[in-house]
């Protein structure tokens, strides 16, 4: 088995033309991503302070002041400019390029002379680098800032800010390493795994290989670094373990080394992109037994710790995974972040194994527990995005107080505004791939034009479709000259009937059918036409029995978008709506609700009100019929505070 | 209206002889209260240190050492001997007398010369006295010690703790009250209001009720005491109102004056004992107004903040009510002591304003929400009393870990073993009443033998019934002389169909019931007998449609006993079980179970697991018919860890 099977066509050679994917990225282009660039600079009235700008000036010795923030503040700039780029890729704008190229010299004059780049360190605590990986973040913050280096070089052709995270990770090098006196330490947040990864990706240079696979290797062996740590610090051994209650480290996934863990452990976003790393770090040196631990790591998350809406994190506790089956819809955490980073997984691991198992599960992040996190208008953010909020409970239940019932302008805390806007704009690299046996991957469907490399060949593709609102796709299929060669076509696990014709004739899918893609070899010419037809329908979806917060309730879901219904169509009291065993769904698109989507309708039953005021009966329940208007679940909370439900109450008429 | 309507008739008058609640008794006074004398003196090995009478010993110079414990320890060695005053009363017992006189003794030497009286601030913090009254529970403990010294009084007629807090309530009149130069303090627990009241009632001493009228009227006027005490304590105002994010001092009923209260706030056992307290205060005065604030906030209480096993609290944050109908059953507080505080309120309101809906709750109260406070072995308690336990969830969720799946030796802060021995030892206090109106109340059943003053008559009454396995009670009725007088028997609200016979013959309940009391006026002799036949039978409870955790549930209910289902008899899984529609209940008497217990069986369906791994599925679900067996609540988690439910999900067959 090889690991390096499939190789992702690169955005540079993908453009979104309209359609649902290409308004999202319009929305960010335009909105989203000047105003996150006032936010950072402090220009947006109401809004929680930022400052991250300001700490570079003040860093770079340019404004006098206080470092301002969290100690990873500088995250939030390096996953704007990062975004940003990517915006400069997908719309030239010589302004916004001006601005991004000053932005990247600040960060060099911020840059002390030995290569260390963390502003938290350099204004605030200049005598406390590099003592306490656990939680500082300084990997984490020059991840960021190495994701955004690549991008600008993507966007730009230009390498200073390469340069500048070259030296950094010289810096880096020379104090962390297997190599006797240098520190066997690894970061409390991964990050800088996968981001080393890109690095080496584009500078070709070893270093960043040999240091990423080292912060993987080390993870979680013993003696522990981060105990070792803190007792250098003067932390006593409690101190050393206060995070994680229940046993040391598995909150930073270093309660065992990598290739030794089996479950999904501690602080989700961390776990994404540590496994992201891993998975870049087992493609890059072919290590076909870490591939196979986070295949396992993969299947325990998704069959076991995963909502319906791609989105993880159970508990808000350490914003941390808890146990099996574990999903309460209520107390949810479900951070957008991790939804990213479960993206960011789901690509990785795809492209080594490809099974359409990942590219459901990257699907439903993109059309569901991501874009969830951010408001119609592209300037409101949730960081917790919960499968069922009554806001009077929000308020006043102390367990309830991390799930907002709004979408927020900002953050203390802002790491999921510019990821949204990073993952968006950077649509276009999860689409496609290529293998080495000649065949072209489609993942994902969206209105785009890809100028796909195979071999030396040339295939431009055209696909047009209204995805997510039908499952209709037409793809136009132009090599620069006739040849053989395949089409790996997704059908999407929801798909109960697909159909595929090419030039009008049916493909015979079972017969092609190879983990969820259909395989079309054949030798393609311009002008050929690929028609997919994945008919969408509202389907109830029902929750492994396991999942006690789900028994005897259902969920909607239409193709890969997942509904909800809300107090705004619905009225108050959504609880006491029970979907009967057999109905019957209205489906309409709604031109001049929330943007345009699909809604979903049907008679259901409300459980009556009582004419008294007690708290219990022993008579029987009454229920009246009501119409319901299920909305996609992305776009809730777009109509002002309200109830909102993922999970219906199904009637369960079982006995004769 | 007149709010000495009815006069409990003491413990003194009444006997349990055997049955159900007279095995609870039994329990205590032979196995609980000699068990938790030796926690308090740290002779149980594998219980946690309680030190609460060295303390003593060390504040009387007798022992050196240091403070041990919380800052109210001394209340746990007061409600130690309360309970064992009042199983003295039970059981003559020379050896236990002694020990109480020597405790009792102990305590007057640990008393200041000033009068003063708590060991923490004696032993470790003499210079902190009397500034902080919101925490630091020093009326608090000094009510536990009045309940006390009434009770000791009771058992021996000795008048030493009495006098002893006679004295401390002199030193409290010297520092707190109206007059000009004294604080306007009142307790951040109460507890001292009620106990002051049971003071005056045996003293006659109007000092006793002047003072709990005091801190009924002062409590939550402005200027806040609780904000002027800690800005002279130096505390910011941030730190004033740290306790409560979302207002000041509901945590402690101090956010408006009591009477301009109309929802049950905060910690759910201050409410319990300032509401009893306050009833006491308006009985005592006459204040009617009091007395209909009272109403509303127990109505507000018991139609929308109750369990249906008469608990409250429905947050662990605070230990406190959170919003009308939130109800969950995992995250539950449901403190045995607030059932008791339940209990005492619903007592003192049913003596000024004979309704069954007092009376209903009280019966709950003693049958499920405090007495599973206690193993069946009387050795071992739960603070939190849940209404759903998944073992696993609770050892791994960080919101679920209030939740103590096995009741266990004691606790660091053990305000509720000892107050559960109090209370069932107490039961005789709770069962009958007079009026001046020549009628005797009869609230719960229980087979016991009353001698009750009725004006210038003693009637005798001796009740033998099975209750509350079944409902028929016998009563024999001997006054000592013929006369005409009425015998209030309660009708349960769970008795559909009640029958009352006097000596045989019918009585026609419709036209002698008031307020759920049926009216057996007529000329009593010697000799008389009323049989009641409450026929019980297991019936479905269903909670009002607005509490969103019981939507689609139903609990089952047997009398006044609440059932539940456990692991040991229907296996994992319980939220996987169904219960149709229709069912039907096999209801037994099974002698060798759980101490004796009628248990409720019943067909029902199962969710079958999935031949899949998936977490996620569109095909239907598929049942299974299994056999359940339910228990009576009170009797859960007695054999063993292991899942344990109350509200199970019905079958919701709603269309033709």
């Amino acid at each position: 088995m090889q690991l390096n099977k499939l190789t992702s066509v690169g955005m540079e050679n993908v453009k979104l033309k309209g359609g649902f994917l290409g308004s999202v990225q319009d929305l960010i282009v335009n909105e989203t991503i000047p105003y996150q660039y006032d936010v950072l600079n402090d220009n947006v009235e109401g809004a929680p302070k930022s400052h991250a700008i300001s700490n570079f000036r003040i860093a770079a010795g340019e404004q006098k002041g206080e470092f301002y923030g969290m100690f990873f503040q500088d995250s939030d700039v390096a996953k704007w400019l990062e975004a940003a780029s990517y915006s400069l890729m997908l719309k030239p704008d010589p302004e916004l390029e001006r601005t991004l190229d000053d932005l990247v010299d600040l960060i060099g004059r911020a840059q002390q002379p030995d290569g260390y780049l963390n502003t938290y360190f350099t204004v605030a605590h200049p005598d406390e680098k590099w003592i306490n990986l656990r939680d500082m973040h300084e990997l984490y913050c020059a991840g960021h800032m190495m994701e955004a280096a690549v991008a600008y070089y993507r966007a730009t052709g230009k390498t200073k800010l390469i340069d500048i995270m070259s030296k950094f990770t010289d810096h880096v090098l020379a104090i962390l390493g297997p190599e006797p006196g240098k520190k066997r330490g690894y970061p409390g947040h991964p990050e800088i795994e996968l981001a080393l990864i890109k690095m080496y990706k584009v500078t070709g240079d070893e270093k960043y290989l040999r240091l990423s696979k080292f912060f993987i290797d080390e993870r979680g062996t013993q003696p522990h670094y981060f105990t070792l740590e803190a007792e250098q610090r003067g932390e006593n051994k409690r101190d050393a373990v206060k995070d994680n209650m229940w046993s040391t480290y598995h909150y930073y996934q270093a309660h065992l080394p990598i290739k030794e863990q089996t479950t999904v452990e501690g602080h989700a976003v961390r776990a994404m992109y540590l496994f992201s790393g891993a998975a870049d770090v087992a493609r890059e040196t072919g290590d076909l037994e870490l591939f196979e631990v986070l295949k396992r790591l993969w299947d325990n998350m998704v069959n076991r710790r995963m909502y319906v809406t791609a989105a993880i994190g159970s508990q808000s506790y350490g914003e941390s995974f808890s146990l099996d089956y574990d999903l309460p819809n209520d107390t949810v955490y479900a951070e957008t972040c991790a939804s990213i980073g479960v993206a960011f997984f789901a690509h990785r691991m795809l492209q080594m194994d490809p099974d359409r198992k990942y590219a459901d599960v990257l699907e439903k992040a993109v059309y569901n527990g991501i874009l969830s996190g951010i408001s119609l208008d592209g300037k409101k953010f949730f960081y917790v995005n919960p499968l069922e909020v009554d806001p009077e409970t929000c308020r006043k239940r102390h367990d309830h107080l991390h799930v907002k019932v709004e979408r927020q302008a900002w953050f203390a805390c802002a790491c999921c505004p510019a990821n949204v806007s990073r993952f968006y704009t950077s649509m276009g690299d999860y689409m496609y791939s290529t293998s080495e046996d000649g065949e072209i991957y489609i993942h994902l469907f969206a209105n785009s034009k890809a100028s796909v490399t195979l071999g030396d060949k040339n295939v431009a593709l055209d696909v047009d479709t209204n995805y997510p609102w039908d499952g209709n796709i037409r793809i136009k299929v132009n090599p620069d000259s006739k040849g053989e060669f395949a089409i790996a076509m997704r059908v999407p696990s929801w798909c109960g009937e697909p159909s595929i014709r090419v030039n009008g004739q049916p493909v015979n899918i079972g017969e092609h059918m190879e983990k969820g893609y259909v395989k079309i070899r054949r030798v393609w010419e311009p002008g050929d036409e690929i028609d997919a037809f994945y008919p969408m329908k509202a389907m109830l979806v029902r929750a492994n029995p396991r999942v006690r917060k789900d028994a005897g309730k259902v969920a909607i879901q239409r193709g890969p978008v997942v509904y909800c219904i809300e107090e705004a169509d619905n009225g108050k009291g959504l609880h006491k709506i029970v979907i009967p065993r057999d109905v019957e769904f209205k489906e309409a698109f709604e031109e001049g609700l929330l943007n345009g989507v699909v809604t979903v309708s049907f008679k259901a039953y409300r459980l009556k009100d009582w004419s008294n005021d007690e708290c219990y009966s022993f008579a029987q329940s009454e229920y009246e019929e009501v119409e319901v208007k299920a909305v996609p679940y992305y776009a809730w909370g777009n109509r002002g505070v309200g109830e909102m439900m993922v999970w219906l109450n199904e009637e369960t008429r079982i006995s004769k």
